[in-house]
């Protein structure tokens, strides 16, 4: 088995070589010393379509983050910590250099292009070639100051290099061939006319006349579309221009449906992907004063400059910095959506507790199993319920040691789970028009003393957060503040955040909202985030207990307009692991009146054997007198 | 009384009107059609200095915010719903319109603007006069934003029109004429020369090679001077700039003593006040590159404006945003500061404890006190304690419904201590390299039962946050939402901030820090803060406690920092306000403990009668079996 290994990291090589030889050809041409291939695309999602894998196709490492820069003779892949172990084994460092960023002696990409810079002869700047549509905007303008004295010239090149020299070497991948479906108002509770309007309202307000959307998520919520080009997200590629009475939706026009067509036909215009930049321009030069909308974090600066050749050419163009309005909108749930989600998280509840019961079953029979059998079932479970689409991330099964990889997304079939270990399992679904996402950290027969202390703390946090009453105008980072306190007074602390916003039948992930550190954006009534407190301890395990919630308005004793989290995840939380004299009053009562309700929403849809089984799981628990 | 009131509004009306018709006749010498007079002057303090007191001496109106805008025929005041009712008395609106921003139809300064600017004849933009040195640089960037298009031209005058007819009018007040002092390294801890290596340190860190400084509070600890130029404040009006070999500060010379010009002399350039601008200008024009920091909220429009036309002038001097870094420094307290701070707020603790114990006393003897009485006997006591200088900011002392009021700075020998009533009383001084302020909540005679709920509520929400572990980088919006968390649960919250910096001998707000919603500079090692939860509603009371706190590192089991709270106030609590079964065991163990450091620090300066009362009033508690 070794030898045919060899032969193809063999070939592999060869390969890339030949890539890497084409592409200097390229740059060649454009007089680069060196040229930018970021692990992103033109879309900036976390997962990239294949047809826009350019840096995975070009250099053979397939992480989700790690950028590369090619040079004359040199190439240099920037990875993070995550990334360090991946990109040894998948890159030959003979042919690109592993910059293992956090390390001291490994340069990021804009030391390694100073230390180009000052290497090259006197009063000659070096040529750093990229596309600038896989560039955000906030970056291309840190360059730009960056680079202002520093002998590096910002060489934008409007066709992305990388994708020449694969046109070269094969057939480039069709960047939208799986067809696009459209919701019904039924399942999205608003038409995309609607959405328009509010839309346009909201760009009314702000004085906005063009407003350029490049992120897919929001271009499939504001459309009702919804397509397959990535896992486990169901979105399409694609841009979109909405102005104060015309709206565009850029794609493969053939994969979309005569039916879909016409239905957009009154409200949407329909054009190829590739016809975005002209009508961007056509948009932004009219006669009159136009104001443009750009999220600079978020917008490429190929967006950015297309805009700012107009403004070149004619003095009457603005941009205005700003989020974009639709990612707010996408982020408050209107009552359909509610109800789409309590749905799905309903479904995937039960098959998230089928799995608890199963597995509590199989242990205490005595079967052995392994973390990609729970994984099997649970996904089994999700698949039985009605409208299932598809998995909404990699399911997470980690036993023991594993339990305390955050994102281990790997379950073995080889790696048993052995009695006194803890079991991580964090996994979702996509239904028709909901997604779901939950955690629960059981134990492989009985625990230890500090995995109850360690579990209970994890579990106050999650209350003390789920149960918090707060102002509107609150914000996650305080939120996040909340969760953390308990764990704070012994030290301990999880690097994640406690919540992130999740969509309807779209990103398990998603803004502008959520509960972590940094976010201050505040949360609103309709909003969906999970909340999700944890420990982990490598080698020791890990603990993650995860609900999703919909932040709704409290009934208010004053003129203050209160907020507060109701769930929509109904699973048992492990009661051996549970220290309830640590638990106070009210803390109990909140997880008491939690199980309750798990009782009571899933009973009407169980069977005896786990209706009686559940009530067990699920049953009042009391402190000791 | 009222006939010779009526005659000196009168005059005041008169001298008000010949005031404006003065500036009108210099405005017109600058064609302009209004001119700014802001409530702030060139360094942005709190409190502004007579001299400086442009808005008051030309409107009448003393509120310490409030800005003015003089038309050509009219005049307009704008003042938020502080000042409503002060406004109203003070100013004749026969001469000047009273905006109440906040109101409907009352318009803010920019819509008054612009309202005047489409009235104005097509085609002609009306010219808007200002001083830049008393707006910000992030104010003054705005208005080049928002007036781009709006047909108003900002008019910059270099020189204060308010100031000329002031001049024209009356002396003008000499801007800095009490003598400045300096405090030695054994109370500072630390040498001017010491402190601008530091501060040259980061500058060099941030490649900055001129640093403007026009915050006094940040002048006074560079340079370890103080001035009486404002009540409560020891600082003085000046300016400095920090260069990479040299330090200049600008006042008035006479004021400062041969003695501190010659310990001054090795490190620091002394110069006039009025030198500032054109030093300014000197030092950012060198043949080579310069990098000069403003910090944009807190330099204003005058210093932004004399280094760009320098730029404009020569093409190599770049302007850093950015904030000054000796705003942190100030706020990291070295361990002679710390120890002075201990000692000051030893002093006001017992100070604020006699006061106590005298109030129930006389409470118990049935004497009838006024707010007014609580105010003198507290001042009395910091008085006697060694190195007083003066208050740290006016005294609240508010009984009954008045202690409702946040800011209640008028104690009234009108106004009794009735039986079931709060006291609320804030207050601090001024000793000789010490701040002080605390707060407690008093009860005369019996309280209701709500009185102590809502106590009880508010003493968590301080224990919870002076309790709390939390790791470095934890940000100040953080720690309020902590603080905030137990009264969120009932509904209730307060209007201010949870907790606030404090100066060594400076004013009792300082930056960067504090625990407030809107702080993300985080909490570091030798911070000072209050921690001061509160609970108010107009007509029933009021309720803030309030302890000052240094951050501390504390020992760390694993490889985070983890900071906590020590405090620097040693007040006993109002045990007949507490309702001990609320709180958690570890709540109650902290409170027991404080309680008893409460003791253990002051006894041995008390004598023995108060030692007996500090006893009973600080014992221990616990709760009903």
């Amino acid at each position: 088995m070794i030898a045919s290994n060899v032969k193809a990291i063999q070939n592999n090589q060869d390969s890339i070589s030949a890539k890497l030889a084409n592409l200097r050809v390229m740059m060649a041409k454009h007089d680069l010393d060196c040229y930018f291939i970021p692990a992103v695309d033109e879309h900036f999602n976390l997962s990239v379509p294949a047809a826009k894998q350019r840096r995975a196709w070009i250099s053979g490492f397939t992480g989700s983050a790690g950028d590369l820069l090619v040079g004359k003779d040199s190439a240099w892949l920037f990875v993070d910590s995550r990334y360090y172990e991946q990109a040894e084994l998948q890159v030959d460092t003979g042919i690109i250099q592993i910059s293992k960023l956090g390390l001291e002696e490994n340069l990021s990409l804009i030391e390694t292009l100073e230390k180009l810079a000052e290497s090259a002869p006197k009063s000659t700047k070096i040529r750093f070639g990229f596309d600038p549509f896989t560039v955000s905007t906030e970056q291309y303008q840190k360059w730009v100051k960056k680079f202002a004295t520093a002998g590096i010239e910002l060489v934008s090149i409007r066709e992305n290099l990388a994708d020449k020299v694969r046109q070269t070497a094969e057939t480039l991948p069709a960047i939208d061939e799986s067809p696009i479906f459209s919701l019904p108002a039924s399942l999205t509770g608003e038409t995309a006319a609607q959405k328009l309007v509010r839309v346009r309202e909201a760009m009314a307000k702000a004085n906005i006349d063009v407003l350029p959307i490049s992120n897919l998520n929001q271009i499939a919520w504001l459309f009702n579309l919804r397509g397959s080009d990535i896992p486990n997200i169901p979105i399409f590629i694609s841009y979109a221009i909405v102005t104060t009475d015309a709206a565009f939706l850029f794609t493969n026009p053939e994969r979309v449906s005569l039916e879909i067509k016409q239905e957009l036909s009154a409200d949407v215009t329909l054009l190829p992907y590739t016809d975005y930049p002209s009508t961007l321009v056509s948009c932004v030069s009219l006669p009159k004063k136009v104001r443009v909308l750009l999220d600079s974090k978020h917008s490429t600066a190929g967006t950015y400059q297309l805009i700012l050749d107009q403004q070149k050419a004619k003095n009457n163009i603005e941009i205005v910095f700003d989020p974009n309005p639709v990612e707010g909108m996408k982020a408050r749930k209107n009552p359909v959506e509610i109800e789409q989600m309590k749905s799905a998280n309903f479904k995937a509840s039960r098959a998230k507790t089928l799995t608890l019961m199963w597995l509590t079953e199989q242990v205490e029979n005595g079967n052995v199993l392994t973390e990609f059998d729970v994984k099997e079932t649970v996904e089994g479970f999700y698949q039985q319920e009605t409208d299932f689409q598809s998995l909404s991330f990699r399911t997470i099964a980690g036993a023991g040691a594993n339990s305390s990889i955050v994102h281990y997304g790997t379950p073995s079939p080889e790696i048993t789970l052995k009695p006194g270990e803890l079991l991580l399992l964090d996994s979702g679904s996509q239904y028709l028009a909901g997604t779901t996402d939950d955690t629960r950290t059981m134990i492989v027969g009985e625990p230890t003393a500090q995995q109850i202390e360690h579990y209970t703390t994890v579990l106050i946090a999650h209350i003390n957060c789920a149960a918090q009453q707060f102002p509107k105008g609150t914000t996650g980072s305080q939120l996040d503040a909340i969760a953390r306190a308990v764990l704070w007074q012994q030290q301990l602390d999880y690097g994640h955040g406690t919540g992130h916003g999740v969509g309807v039948f779209l990103a398990v992930h998603e803004g502008p909202g959520g509960i972590s550190k940094s976010v201050q954006y505040p949360l609103e009534s309709g909003m969906v985030t999970s909340i999700e407190p944890g420990y982990y301890e490598p080698g020791w395990g890990g603990i993650r207990l995860e609900n999703l919630y919909i932040v709704k308005e409290m009934p208010s004793k004053n003129a203050t307009v209160w907020y507060g989290f109701e769930p929509l995840t109904y699973i048992p939380f492990e009661r051996k692991l549970i220290n309830v004299d640590r638990l106070s009053k009210t803390q109990l009562q909140w997880l008491n009146n939690y199980h309750a309700s798990v009782i009571e929403k899933l009973a009407p849809v169980l069977d005896a054997a786990t209706i009686a089984w559940l009530k067990k799981a699920a049953a009042a628990l009391g402190k000791a007198l």
